[in-house]
C-alpha cells in the first residue's frame, strides 16, 4: 500500500495550450499498478485557468482549496472549497481561479478503456 | 455538469460488520451517470474505523481531515489529512481514526469491469 503526502509528489507545470499557471501532481497512476483510473492534483494559481475544452471521458472533481468559477459552453458556475464537481464525456469545461490565493482540486480520469 | 457541496449531500450510517462510527455520502455514482468509477466520502468518529478487510477493487484515497492509522495484515501506517493512499486489489486493509476529532478521507472505487 502506497501511503505519501501529496506535498512529497513532484509537481509539474502544466503546458497544455489554453492552460494558464496551472501546475499538476500525478498522485495514483498506472505507476502505482493502478488500471482502472487516476487521481491528479491541480494548483491554479489567482488569475490562471486550465484549457476551454473538451474530451471523451468523464472528470470526477473535489475542490480542496480556494474558489473558481467552472465555465462551460452556455454558462458559468462558481465553486468553492468543498465542492463536487462532474465533468461528463464531451462536455466542455474550464476551470478558472476567481480568488487572490491558490485554487487546488482533485480529478480523477479513467486511464483507459479496458475493453477496446 | 454537478457542481454540489458535499455537505449537501446525503450522509448514511456504514453498517458493514466491522465498521464502527463511520458514515458514507455517495459523491459521484451510476445515479449521476459516471460509468467508470465512483467517489465516495466517508467520515470516522474519534475511535472508530471501518472493517479490516479485503475485496478484488482497488481504492484510491485522499485524507482530507483528521489523521488516522492505515492496518494491513502485517504492519500499521499513520496516516494525516494531506496524505495520498493506494490500496491495491485484494490487500487486506483498515483505516482507524486515530486523533480527537473527526477523520474524513475521499475513496474511489472502480464501477464496474466493463469486459466482464
Amino acid at each position: 500500500m502506497k501511503v505519501q503526502n501529496y506535498s512529497e509528489i513532484e509537481e509539474t507545470e502544466v503546458t497544455m495550450e489554453g492552460a494558464k499557471d496551472v501546475s499538476m501532481r500525478l498522485l495514483i497512476s498506472e505507476n502505482d499498478e493502478a488500471k482502472n483510473f487516476a487521481m491528479r492534483m491541480f494548483t491554479v494559481e489567482p488569475g490562471g485557468h486550465t484549457p476551454f475544452h473538451f474530451h471523451d471521458f468523464e472528470h470526477e472533481v473535489f475542490i480542496l482549496e480556494g474558489q473558481g468559477v467552472l465555465k462551460a459552453e452556455k454558462k458559468e458556475q462558481p465553486f468553492k472549497a468543498g465542492d463536487v464537481i462532474f465533468v461528463k464525456p464531451d462536455e466542455k469545461h474550464q476551470f478558472r481561479n476567481a480568488g487572490s490565493g491558490q485554487m487546488r482540486f482533485l480529478c480523477l480520469i479513467p486511464i483507459q478503456d479496458k475493453c477496446a
